[in-house]
């Protein structure tokens, strides 16, 4: 199944090929979810309930008229995620570029990710597929990234590599916005607009192995970015375990895989296409 | 106004003083804040309503009886933080211990904070006073931090220094707690219960000068660190003014101020004591 979210907070189910991609509103779903008022709850309610809620959000799907999905606006697919987790230099051919190039590693020992460790990104910088990324910073060097992004789907703490995939709800497109500089990563990757999750959600009965799907981002139509998750030092299952190690996720919570070689810079004007083999493709202009 | 959560999510407010504080009961008020369902917000629903509801906060808590502090469980005071940012390297006598001691920095380079910038915490590290550290990898060196935590109040996009302070809903405790190792800091700072907050919040109004307080962590009744906020490299004005820079602060988002020099590694079985002057002082064990 692909869920999106649209408009003014509607929830819809995507379906059809390439071409002709439609939504299908099941936005009256979004009633069977509780209400809370304080204190929040530690969790994406809506990712955490998906399992109960899948065969009416079909069978809402089915009785939906299709709408053609350049007609929607697409928000973020995951509305509140409390922890957003991303991989740095998960590609070997991303380590040796940003080793060689002065204007990525501004003088900070870019360190392997067995040694680095994971790093975060703030919820606020959250946006969807059809908000455009507004340039923080455009004197500093600001780079695409595009990214697999796996979403937690059940409470995982300390889960071991061979359990870890079973805790992901599904996986989306991601662009992890960067501004070079010294400043921790937590920071330069956390301007607002600069995650990107879209174009859906798709459930991760559709994605049997999240390590051999190919990639692609294009720049005003020109290939920046292009390789398989086949070639990532670290899988999906080993990012999840690691980060379990040090803290628990939660349903919702995002994990940002790690972005290949061909990261470069973009300025206002620029309209990225990023594309996953099995989730699907966006188009994200910059401002 | 102090403002505490206790026991099963209760709320709070704290009078007296230092041997004869007592906790009034005025979860009522908590009645009055709008119920969410999809999406939740994006800032701490409490915080946000907080100016509103003081007046009758106040009243409330006249007609409750006192319960002595030592009787209640105290959580953290703000329940929902969408981010918890804070400062590396923020008081001089730190920065160069970080440097000398191999065992904190492990050859990672400990650039000051001018061009380190602020890191993140995850929010599911987020504990109260009345609850435990749980040391998560007792064969690494886990240190204690203690801080001055300013809790956002209002929306802070890109605010300078002199207006930085007016967003300022109150002040609190932090420890942050901290594994020493190669890792990003917003990875090794942010395992479960690695972020203490409290003993509650002190609203701004009682806190005219946040950069002359004087603060003291003990651990066994040994003194460990003991400083003022007056030896901060940048002050809480102008760590709002960096940090809104980059993103949007939200009314509930914390901001660690960072840590004086005292750092030290701490085991199960310890209690540190943390006070900082006109806020309070609270004591957590480690497990």
């Amino acid at each position: 199944m692909r869920l999106c979210r649209f408009d003014d907070n509607r929830l819809g189910v995507v379906r059809g090929a390439a071409k002709a991609l439609t939504v299908h509103d099941v936005t009256t779903i979004l009633d069977a979810l509780p209400s809370w008022r304080y204190p929040l709850p530690d969790h994406d309610p809506l990712i955490a309930a998906l399992p109960g809620l899948r065969d009416r959000i079909e069978a809402l799907a089915d009785a939906a008229p299709g709408i053609p999905v350049g007609n929607v606006r697409l928000l973020p697919p995951v509305a509140s995620p409390r922890k957003i987790v991303a991989a740095p230099v998960s590609y070997r051919l991303h380590h040796e570029e940003a080793l060689a190039d002065q204007t990525i590693h501004h003088g900070t020992n870019i360190i392997p990710i067995d040694k680095a460790g994971l790093f975060l990104k703030a919820p606020s910088s959250l946006i969807g597929a059809s908000e455009p990324v507004v340039i923080r910073f455009p004197e500093a060097r600001n780079d695409h990234e595009i990214e697999l992004v796996a979403i937690i789907g059940t409470r995982a703490d300390r889960v071991s590599r061979d359990q870890a995939l079973s805790r992901v709800a599904g996986y989306a497109v991601g662009l992890d916005m960067t501004v070079r500089g010294t400043q921790e990563r937590s920071m330069r990757k956390s301007c607002d607009s600069y995650t990107v999750l879209g174009p859906w959600l798709v459930t991760a009965d559709e994605i049997p192995d999240p390590s051999a799907l190919e990639m692609h981002l294009t720049v005003n139509g020109e290939t920046r970015q292009k390789t398989s998750t086949a070639n990532l030092l670290r899988d999906v299952a080993a990012l999840i375990e690691k980060a379990s190690a040090f803290y628990t996720l939660m349903p919702g919570d995002l994990l940002f895989t790690g972005t290949p070689e061909g990261v470069a810079p973009v300025v206002s004007g620029d309209v990225m296409m990023a594309w996953i083999a099995g989730i699907g493709e966006m188009e994200i202009t910059v401002r």
